[in-house]
């Protein structure tokens, strides 16, 4: 029996291939320290489970397909700490961020449709894509301009007549880079010009460091018909398992096109939904000591790589990843070794290769990605086990 | 902003778009009786909850992105009861029976290809095939045969180098006919004849009357390589808001396809598993009361339509809905009319127009489906309220 084309094709994921490897390493005695993926270790806010334990209901029926109005109110409170207005009709409540970006894709493209994102992107976005039927389009940002958005006219170079978005996350996965009002400014004119939609991933909003603000294209006036935001508790509340996201736009057939889609299967998670209201609930200071605890594990995973100068990285603005330039040939190679035949003291590294974020071809072969989610002191000597490791590796 | 062509498309589910007169109505004063979703009343068992509870991870993290391990387990002791050996490798959880379809149908075909149904059937299979731009074709099963699966040449008539599969639903949401092993076996030397792939949705096992057992497509032997079935928590536990599914298969390279899709969306929620766990940890016999429950309120809801002899329909062999075909022209204009114009003692009954669980124009409209989830004293109202609306209509 043959199975579909597409089960056969569609790709791994970059992040978690290599899992096999670290497993084995693991195995054999070696402690593995996990930069490969953005898996935070702080704890879920107890406000989470302690909602879901004041549950009541008999019956667990299924919920609304746009989601908990108690969770969607909870929302707009949250949302006017950054002056941002919603009403509940502006939010779906969508299974994860995932989730969020396939309604996304489908509500604004059809089949054979086209997204221009900036490159290097969330890997996942090619898996969404591919499902979606739509193809993305990348233009290119370079690690010197700090990963921010490439001129416009790269931009314009990549329109065609199947255009239908342009894509951008702020803070950035995998680069850190948080855009300036000014940058989402002119992306929203050309959006305007040419008619496109705008989404925006907005999922690591509360990560930004020394004192830099996140701005959100929710934010930007006159854009309203235009911007559909990708959002999640995965990151902001570290609740990655609990599958909850939600999609927001002031587009009422935007909203109207993903309500449609959202009721094809039929509603999300009922009590992690419950929860995040109890997460939503929290006052704002809760991210004070989150941002204050990611800063300082970026300021060491910074400190530690610029010693060898062969090393090149921008030191990131927001979320917790950093895109580095290493002196080697192929990321993916270096992974590998780095969980097959490295080890220092029995311990090693695991890495995401960075070609795996780039669209175009040969793009990101030297780059890795990094993920500051484990604690500082453990941090600290994954960071020195990559220098150690880059200076026995002949690749 | 021009929202895409599938977003404008999308049919809107026939069994929730009456909801809004439904509210009307209620705001009216008038008492609904829901007879038109299939939304138990029976209670959550206590044990999903208590496990939920008992939960002490400090960081909900990702899960695998096949689900949990425990849950898997369980599951197996579960099948055991019916000597049906799986493995591990065999299951990826779902987030409900909902994706578990999207995973079938995305593994065994590609846009474009089609998969034979036999109609009525479930309403949603049609959103979830345009999502996967599959072509749904229809043989139609006769009320007069009870539901049961048309002739083989029936099929065969429908084949065509597009087909991939034949999807079965048994025991039968809408009609609540359970196949029996010989009209499986025969099915089954079908797929084999033509190299098709055969879908078992089997939510609705735990549900056959007067003793009747249900036959597993998991059962028949020499069809390992074709046999892929979706399953779901959300009946068999009153667990509808949960969003725990799975499906299973014993082809290796259908298992590795679905766990890449599965790995697309990260993984499915992470409490609600660890709440399935606490429900599969039941002992069998939980079912006894739920099954005798069901089968009483089907026995009711038969008793009282059957009076009136222009009601036509075949007494369920399982599952929780009737078929019913009315003295009327058009199911939607009847249940628009209960909704609008009708009450009796200010109450009136839902109900879900037959014409939306069939593919073939025109077939269904003097067809209604009854859904018997709520407690029997309601239901025999419910069911004589349909009796009088039915003497007082003029469509």
């Amino acid at each position: 029996m043959k199975i579909s084309q597409r089960a056969q094709h569609i790709q791994e994921s970059p992040i978690r291939k290599l899992t096999a490897l670290a497993n084995a390493a693991k195995k054999r005695g070696t402690t593995v320290y996990h930069l490969n993926i953005g898996q935070p270790d702080i704890d879920t806010p107890p406000a989470f489970m302690e909602r879901i334990v004041r549950y009541q209901e008999k019956v667990l029926s299924y919920g609304p397909s746009d989601g908990l109005e108690a969770l969607k109110l909870a929302m707009i409170r949250y949302f006017e700490h950054f002056k941002i207005q919603l009403d509940v009709k502006n939010i779906v409540i969508a299974t994860g961020g995932s989730e969020a970006i396939s309604f996304a894709f489908n509500v604004v493209a059809d089949p054979g449709d086209e997204i221009i994102v900036s490159e290097p992107f969330y890997t996942n976005y090619s898996g969404y894509a591919s499902q979606c039927g739509l193809k993305i389009v990348p233009v290119t940002a370079k690690a010197e301009d700090g990963f921010h958005l490439p001129p416009l006219a790269e931009f314009e170079a990549r329109l065609s007549s199947r255009t239908r978005a342009v894509l951008l996350c702020s803070p950035n996965n995998p680069t850190g880079t948080v855009y300036t009002p000014e940058e989402l400014k002119a992306i929203g004119e050309f959006a305007r010009q040419h008619d496109l939609f705008l989404i925006a991933d907005e999922v690591y909003k509360e990560f930004t460091y020394d004192g830099k603000v996140h701005f959100s294209l929710l934010q930007l006036p006159g854009l309203e018909d235009r911007v559909i935001v990708v959002d999640s508790i995965s990151k902001r509340y570290s609740a990655c398992g609990a599958r909850i996201g939600a999609v927001m736009s002031r587009n009422e057939e935007v909203m109207k096109g993903i309500t449609k889609f959202a009721q094809a299967r039929l509603c999300p998670p009922t009590l992690e939904q419950v929860g995040a209201i109890g997460a939503y609930e929290l006052p704002h200071d809760y991210f004070d000591g989150v941002m204050a605890e990611y800063q300082k594990r970026r300021d060491i995973l910074c400190r530690v790589l610029k010693t060898n100068p062969r090393v090149i990285l921008q030191k990131p603005e927001g979320a917790f990843y950093i895109m580095a330039k290493l002196p080697i040939q192929d990321g993916e190679t270096f992974a590998r070794w780095l969980l097959n035949e490295f080890q220092d003291n029995n311990e090693t590294v695991m890495v995401a290769p960075g070609e795996g974020f780039y669209k175009t071809p040969g793009h990101g072969k030297d780059e890795v990605r990094l993920a500051y989610v484990i604690e500082a002191a453990k941090l600290e000597r994954a960071a020195n086990l990559l220098l150690i490791a880059l200076d026995r590796f002949q690749g």
